[in-house]
């Protein structure tokens, strides 16, 4: 089989691999396609190099067919169509013990702390496979991590029918809690600068906002008769998105912070206080999340065809990483893993 | 009558005034005893003045006896023992129309946008009077204003019976936050560095911690098997309060802040994405919080006398500020206004 490896910053190498039996309580899969996360581009920058053990396989958004399973694994078996749920919490710990498994004080994440799906099988926990419909294209399973990840921003966020839900940044994440948040009813503005995903996005029915040429807070404001957005998705991660986000809520309103921040930024809590904002932090998703997700996306109502711009080769990861950088005409890229 | 005149920064008349007769839907108030208020220190030091138009007479927390009223008041009369929800909402803003009037959009604050308490006779609409008890004290009637907002902040925490509860900054506000938190079950931590106000507090029942000689943290997780704090409450308006803030929380706990940022601090919002947490901004209070705050004061199980370090004639309001600020051994000043 292939894989390929990460051998440090900007060190990709695509070789022959020795794939692993499935041990007890293990399933091997055969991937089908794996898509590239942000993730994945802060491992290749060697900014995660802490976390991961090198040479490393990346890739934890999938989907495949059962190859093999191991002993005392119950409910799967080879040729079912499935996914991964790439969380292994520890089940000990204060949040493990509180329910919170998906927070884990000392969870390990599947292809960031152990070797990923960027790889023709991949050997996992059986209790993080998930089966999918047979109705679902394994291309389109390759988008229920990060769908999982929008159906637990959205639940944190409780959006309901009727709100004006806003998302700051539109890439893939952003998308999809925008398809996630129309789905519970609610009308939804995009804020994001590049001209090809807000074209995207117009055309999927979205209201979109170029915050570089356009004042976010007044059109919110204009929207809502003054009132302000009921609930707003920070998904950037950057100084202006948590500017950005407190202007927007309206009294008692909502900001789910999707973005991973590597710094502290500046954050009015004055505005806090004048609205009584709320502020949640969202963390990956829980089981129920990922059952939306499979639910959502089996339905058809979701257009997630339209995000999947490229599928590559899985050779070709790092061309996959060059495009994502690129700033243009990206969205989801996926590799052809089994092939 | 007397009353104290604020004409500009640092600069205070005592003196004779002319009393205001209650117009139709108003109340005249002769009051006892009014409390000086971090907010007032600000006008004090002009940086309010945006707001305020001198001479302005300040003073918001207050008790009383009502002296007359006003055409179209009912269920009101003179010689009735009041107190004063202080608010003035427009009654058709977002916020008033969703049922805010607290977080009106155009909230007048009385004693701030309006003539306030530090005189004999207080004019104020009726909407705002609150009757109190024959068996509470019009000494201790004068805390109910910053009760009702530690009322409301612990309410917008939602405290539980059995959690632990962390306050930072031990001041006035931070007493009764810690007060109200007790009565809801919880126990409570208070962090202060202000000697007196740690010693009184310690006294009071209450576990304490001096962040200048400890580290916060580590004592939170010493007291939770490492899990963290389930509420925090952040009243220092400081870099050092925000920076602590995000450090407390377990996962998924919550933190309401009730500081006043005067500029938008540093916050980790990467502890928010890691342990999920939840934000609360908290302002003033709702009629329900003025309610448990008067049903607490009257039941007798705060020790909130021991709040009360000084009582000056209304005349030394300058003083009273002086010692405010002197950062020694004073928690709620208040000032003898009907004699
Ligand atoms: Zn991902
Ligand atoms: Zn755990
Ligand atoms: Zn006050
Ligand atoms: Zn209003």
């Amino acid at each position: 089989m292939r894989a390929v490896y990460y051998h440090g910053s900007k060190t990709l190498v695509a070789g022959e691999a020795a794939s692993v039996p499935p041990g007890p309580g293990e399933v091997r899969i055969r991937v089908a396609y794996a898509g590239i996360c942000g993730t994945d581009l802060h491992i290749y920058h060697g900014h995660m190099d802490a976390r991961v053990t090198t040479p490393h396989i990346m890739g934890h958004e999938m989907s495949g067919v059962i190859e093999d399973v191991g002993a005392e694994v119950n409910g799967l078996q080879p040729g079912d169509r499935v996914t991964v749920m790439p969380l292994h919490p520890c089940g000990d710990c204060p949040a493990c013990r509180a329910g919170y498994g998906h927070i884990c004080h000392r969870l390990k994440f599947l292809g960031i702390e152990t070797p990923g799906a960027y790889q023709t099988l991949w050997t996992v926990p059986a209790f993080a496979v998930l089966p999918i419909p047979e109705s679902l294209s394994l291309e389109l399973a390759a988008l229920l991590e990060p769908l999982a990840v929008a159906c637990h921003d959205v639940r944190i966020g409780a959006v309901q029918k009727g709100e004006l839900a806003v998302v700051i940044g539109g890439g893939p994440i952003g998308a999809l809690i925008a398809f996630a948040a129309r789905e519970n009813g609610a009308r939804v503005l995009v804020s994001e600068i590049n001209p090809y995903r807000l074209a995207l996005l117009g055309r999927l029915g979205f209201e979109t906002v170029d915050p570089s040429r356009e004042d976010v807070a007044a059109r919110v404001n204009a929207l809502t008769g003054g009132a302000g957005a009921d609930v707003v998705f920070e998904v950037t991660s950057s100084a202006a998105g948590a500017e950005l986000m407190t202007k927007l809520p309206r009294t008692r309103g909502r900001i789910v912070v999707v973005g991973i921040f590597s710094k502290p930024p500046a954050v009015d809590l004055h505005r806090f206080f004048f609205r009584e904002l709320q502020l949640f932090g969202a963390r990956v998703y829980e089981r129920e999340d990922f059952v939306r997700a499979i639910g959502l996306a089996t339905s058809g109502r979701l257009p997630l065809a339209s995000l999947i711009t490229d599928i590559l080769p899985l050779e070709r990861l790092a061309d996959g990483f060059k495009k994502m950088e690129s700033g243009g005409d990206a969205m989801k890229i996926l590799l052809r893993c089994a092939e």
